[in-house]
């Protein structure tokens, strides 16, 4: 099986919905299992399950125009696994929660990829045309984002934003990494 | 007087809709004026209007992820500029429209700061928060974009889209960039 | 047969010199076969041979902080690729030459990570480690870049620079590129 | 007098050295004093002279590709300078200083000017051409650095490196953020 891992860090449980989203879109591909990782809690256990991973994708909310404090801290922790490149060849992905439209969440997805590089990973993103309405909260990519996933939520409970359109956006990306994993394990 | 010139190219016209309302707000200051250039076919004089002016804000369709060819054409001429670095303390601003929400534009915006930087200008953002509601059509900042001023419009002609909030944004962004080189003006 | 297709612009002829240590790394992988595309003047052959490709890596000099103008009207002639997704999942990388050691070469590799992006292609960057001493002329990734290639050269004729550190490094590239191109060829 | 605050954090020491470098270029311009805050361990006192300088210039080291978590950590805290933009139209510089020659230092520097735009402040980078001989260790901006300041230290005590370009360097850019902020102030 190819194991797919996302690495989240939720502040108030949108991300955390989206992360969700990622997981069980991989989780559905025939020949891949899917499991999630809160990075301000990892431990032993954890690290090993990434060490083992095929495919990780990262995920953080956009606060301040990049993610979190908490996520950058997890992210400066691999550096230990950076000395021996140990994650290298593995499949990256990633995406990003916020309040606004755009809202710079390109630059926490930008960080995302320059984080895989530094591991030697290969990057993955969306390969889905924006939506024909641009915005449209029930259409599959409505921001326009090729990068890695992007998602909006309102200032509403995890539960009620972001909606199903962002959501199905997220299967569909989780989809997307799970298949490249299984379809290019050794 | 402070003179703001709008140093823009446009594809279809819609970008050309939205560099006029920045130059509109511009030139409703107080102390300021305010002209625009398609630097798609800029001339001696447009090249000593540049020189002489005291704010440029740069504006560019987001084509395939960055400014458009003829922007980037024009942005590799400004190298006879640098050499000399005659637009060292210049105030520098930019704007970029295009289809999705995102879409990217985030990376236009990122390429003018550099340009600006290469240059030793001066940067300056919306310094607006986010509206409300996401993505309301009328709402200024609707994208809710700091770094510059982002616009979205439909696959309608330019004077149908960007809509007016998108618009008024402009023109808010203009009146920041002139009021504030009519400040600083030595 | 995995084809590697080197697509690039020179304005000098230092870029060319990268270009061709690139194709040379990924010629020399057993199931590999590589060649160029200067894309300032690319004719439906060429265009037919991108199409056809597993893996392109794009190529330009750092010019104003961003890759050359050549290069984004390219850019911007693959949108009518995009529309269709016809490079999706073809694997991509890039690199760029400049006379300054950072001066804003990643700019440039941000935005063929994009534009890849926006083709819904892979990304492959360095995986490699800097060199023990930073700036070390022979040594391999003496600039310490991850997402791409970044080589420097000065003001000198192409053949004298970029040096031999550079080049190696160019040649590992084309390696990784090409070997990852046929380990995962459907 | 124009209050110039540099806000760093240093991992080992080499940032600080870098920080205090600026912080003296800075606090030899008439008309200016300077002094520095270790956001690590930022208090109330602290807090206060953010809000009462006229420029702050963010540093951090490069970790893993971006600013340190505790740089991100505290940056995060600023949401609630944010939410009634405070700091607007305040200065902002940054510098950041990595192992390697270029090491993604820019994407940090490109994450203070996002963080100084979601403040809507005024943006100020190096205005430095770089050196004529590409990474000679005792000129102006070796690394060729316009958004903001980088300097690169070896794996050695902070008292022996960076070297005396990079120092240079620094107190040249902190210079050029006083210069401007006695210039502009209200």
């Amino acid at each position: 099986m190819s194991q797919v891992v996302v690495a989240y860090h939720s502040g108030y449980g949108h991300t955390r919905m989206v992360a969700d989203a990622v997981r069980e879109g991989a989780a559905g591909v025939p020949g891949a299992s899917a499991s999630m990782i809160d990075v301000a809690t990892i431990d032993d256990a954890g690290w090993n399950r990434l060490d083992a991973a095929d495919a990780i994708v990262f995920g953080s909310p956009t606060y301040m125009g990049g993610p979190s404090g908490a996520f950058k801290t997890f992210a400066d922790a691999t550096a230990k696994v950076w000395f021996t490149q140990r994650w290298k060849d593995k499949i990256a992905g990633g995406f990003t929660n916020s309040l606004a439209m755009s809202g710079d969440k390109s630059w926490t997805l930008a960080y995302f990829v320059t984080l895989a590089m530094q591991h030697g990973m290969i990057w993955i993103g969306t390969a889905m045309l924006p939506s024909a309405v641009a915005g449209d909260p029930d259409a599959l990519n409505r921001l326009g984002s090729y990068t890695g996933l992007m998602t909006q939520s309102d200032n509403v409970p995890p539960e009620e934003s972001p909606g199903p359109g962002d959501l199905d956006t997220a299967r569909a990306y989780g989809r997307r990494v799970a298949e490249y994993a299984v379809r290019t394990r050794r």
